[in-house]
């Protein structure tokens, strides 16, 4: 199979990351348009970070349910914001039957129109408010903590592996409470979950804060979000938490009787993050030889190569390290790679280009010693590790040290490409020598934010929890007008 | 809130079903005509099955994929049994936009209609088969050995709850391999992985066996099943592996050269359980009072009910019902009741009702005993337990009593209720007494299969594999003619 290169980031940084992904096999085009298929590997960091938030969900109270993926179309425009900003570039559902065509093949069957057409699921706030309008009577039933782990379809034009793509996997999570307080706790609650998520599991530092107006969700009162910095120094939007104050609750008619008798409408937060955040790893970490994956997302986390030349050695060197596979499977997702007429290199190869973070070369001079021989995938000499009483010990340090390793790499660049200027020009200049994430005194104005996404590309990502005690007595670095926040500015996926 | 009854079995099989979900808070009707949503309760058991399975089909080599929602229209006519027997009640997919509709709400958009329409998946061999075309070259890329866990969406006019729905939730594996004898193997090893795992998980005790003709999957060469015994008598079909021979590969144009180096077409098979198995567990376990969980799949399995009357003993109550919270937590799913304001009979009430295993009361005299008392979902007389050393370990025993005396249970509803016949009259007048499961000799014919569907609704379930080498030598027990085979029949939902 011949193999394909892998363009240097800093010649063009796009098709890198396309053949990063190419060459770690994560995903293939399918032949619906801007649909992927998520191969195994792929999937398998997705399943990784399922498990890790999935268990973060439920430790703050969070239980998952199903909901249907089709929702009627009437539905969609009872949320007015919804609708207009959000909801209609979508799948629509008209027909529930195929017959056969002449001449072969099948069409739609005209006689099987629906009499409402549906649609599937771009976010499932309509469907899931419309069910809690059944399900919520009285303060009793409140708070109403439910997540769901689903697939959604939104129509795009131009699509991108796992940043952007017309069918992506989520978890969607909703919430109804009694008092707004409840609410806006709630959604900054998960803001935090999803922030020491991407800090602890994901190793990508990201800054919470508050979105403009221009690019808060459809129906919401305020979004939260967490921004990463990408190697080029773009944003990338890593998640999400809303504030949907009453906009849903009233659009469906959900109310409760409070624990003093009157009838009130329900508070509501939805919080989500995809497939998305593979993209987010795979652009934050990887390097020109390939895929490079924190060591709690890696499918893969130690893979296990034996060596031989001669016949005779084969059966020690095996027996070694389907007991060392042995030892550690119960700790470690390892991997013996037992493949036969492949060579040792073209293995290695293999899994680098995977961003497997550990690789034990096993021949028979570590047979003789007891030991394995590793490679770290982020650099470093070669070196050898005993199989003995602290075998296990020695591996988990050394998976510890690269998952730090790749958050202080991360942290460093992302403080070495933010910068604090105080007028526009200043950021239009160092914009165009290298982007990065901008912190400025700023006047919130849609008007003023479009004027400078069409000069120079940048927009609000947003405005940080941390920072916005800095914005008082300021002027705002595009208008001059009294600052109302700090914001980061920033070119964004 | 009121409570709602539950119709008894003997009264209304049917309407029990329905009441014992109700009352469980399992599932509720959706706005869309056959798509249920599954509540936390519910989706909290085929969570627990996923994650069995899923161990299963690892443990086998399987590696999990995800591929798209949306399947091009011409793909599901491009095997010829697969659409006319299977793929044609399903939604489809024709415009990609809604737009604003005069007078307010929305519409699709005319000028977003699809070139071609796409179908929702019903289920994936046509999109997979059309991936492994490009990914098979060699007998060095196979076996490939892909799960998927997705939804699907199939028309349906009549639906019950989890075990017939428009949209459901299900796994399918879809492998590929050199030999045909490999792919049978593979088809009867995941048989053998669903009869384990029914049996040890669901307690469910299963008939492996091998579909007739015209129950076989279309496109299939050989259709296995596992048939679970409802207490009402009648069969459910838990599971169906499929050879499917050469099919779809030759539908999809997929080759392989191999060891010697000839050009061949890929052997498959594919595979799949769905949420229709949390029915199965509805309807095999369940009793008069409402739901019946085995203990593995419950998503509570101990709940803790702390009472007192007066205020002072609430501290020492509450704060024991903690300590023993805390110390069960690790090795089990643990619930703990601390409701205020509502009374222990209706929190027992409750927890009955969605299957709770095992519920330990702590009142003023258990914790001065040191001890719960438990009680049984499955009945017997309360006793405590004592919190000591050996608390965690006595409590796996009862779970494990449990989980036990449920199949040991189903095992003797199954024989009780299995008759040998020899000839139909036999089997009509038994039917029609009490249904159950009727092993005779039969000519596979389904012309004589139908007529007997006809006049007494039973159908061949399976012919079993285990009972085959019976037939030689016997007749028809309804056409005389020479036996086929060893057939179950039954009737089935």
């Amino acid at each position: 199979m011949a193999q394909q290169g892998i363009t240097p980031r800093e010649k063009d940084y796009s098709q890198w990351y396309l053949d990063v992904i190419a060459a770690g096999e994560l995903v293939d085009q399918s032949p619906v348009r801007g649909c992927m298929v998520i191969k195994p590997h792929g999937y398998g960091i997705w399943e990784a970070i399922q498990a890790d938030l999935d268990a973060r969900f439920k430790a703050t109270g969070h239980v998952n349910a199903y909901f249907p993926l089709l929702i009627p179309e009437s539905f969609l425009s009872k949320e007015a914001d919804h609708v207009e900003g959000f909801a209609k570039e979508c799948a629509v559902v008209t027909h529930h039957r195929l017959r056969s065509k002449e001449g072969g093949g099948v069409e739609p069957d005209p006689a099987s129109k629906l009499e409402e057409p549906l649609i599937i699921r771009p976010t499932s706030e309509t469907i899931i408010w419309h069910m809690y309008g059944k399900w919520i009577k009285s303060y009793r039933d409140l708070p109403l903590l439910i997540n769901q782990w689903a697939n959604v379809v939104r129509w795009e034009m131009r699509t991108r592996p796992f940043l952007r793509t017309t069918e992506f996997l989520w978890q969607e999570g909703h919430t109804a409470h009694a008092t707004k307080d409840e609410a806006i706790e709630e959604a900054t609650r998960m803001l935090g979950v999803y922030r020491d998520f991407a800090r602890d599991t994901l190793a990508l530092p990201v800054i919470p804060g508050i979105k403009s107006a221009t690019e808060r969700f459809a129906g919401a009162v305020e979004t939260y979000t967490i921004e990463a910095m990408m190697q080029n120094g773009w944003a990338l939007q890593a998640g999400t938490s809303h504030f949907l104050g009453q906009n849903f609750a009233k659009a469906f008619d959900v109310t409760f009787q409070s624990a003093e008798g009157s009838l009130e409408h329900v508070w509501a937060t939805s919080w989500g993050v995809s497939t998305r955040l593979v993209g987010a790893v795979i652009m934050g970490h990887s390097d020109d030889t390939g895929l490079v994956l924190p060591p709690k997302i890696a499918p893969i986390q130690v893979v296990l190569v034996p060596i031989w030349r001669k016949d005779e050695d084969k059966a020690a060197v095996m027996d070694f390290a389907q007991a060392a596979l042995e030892s550690l499977q119960p700790h470690f997702r390892v991997h013996l790679d037992d493949r036969e007429k492949m060579k040792p290199g073209a293995k290695y190869f293999e899994w680098e280009r995977k961003g497997v973070p550990l690789r034990f070369e096993i021949g028979p001079r570590d047979v003789a010693n007891n030991a394995v021989f590793c490679a770290k995938r982020t650099g470093d000499k070669k070196f050898g590790i005993t199989v003995d009483d602290d075998f296990i010990d020695r591996v988990r340090t050394e998976l510890n040290s690269i998952q730090q390793g790749l958050l202080d790499a991360a942290i460093a660049r992302r403080e070495a490409n933010t910068h604090t200027v105080s007028d526009y020009a200043a950021m239009k200049a160092q914009m165009a020598i290298a982007p990065g994430f901008f912190l400025v005194p700023w006047h919130d104005d849609p008007v003023t934010e479009r004027e400078i996404k069409d000069d120079c590309k940048a927009t609000v990502r947003c405005f940080p929890l941390d920072a916005q005690d800095q914005a008082e007595g300021q002027a705002c670095f595009y208008s001059g007008r009294p600052a109302t926040h700090m914001a980061i500015f920033a070119r964004a996926y």
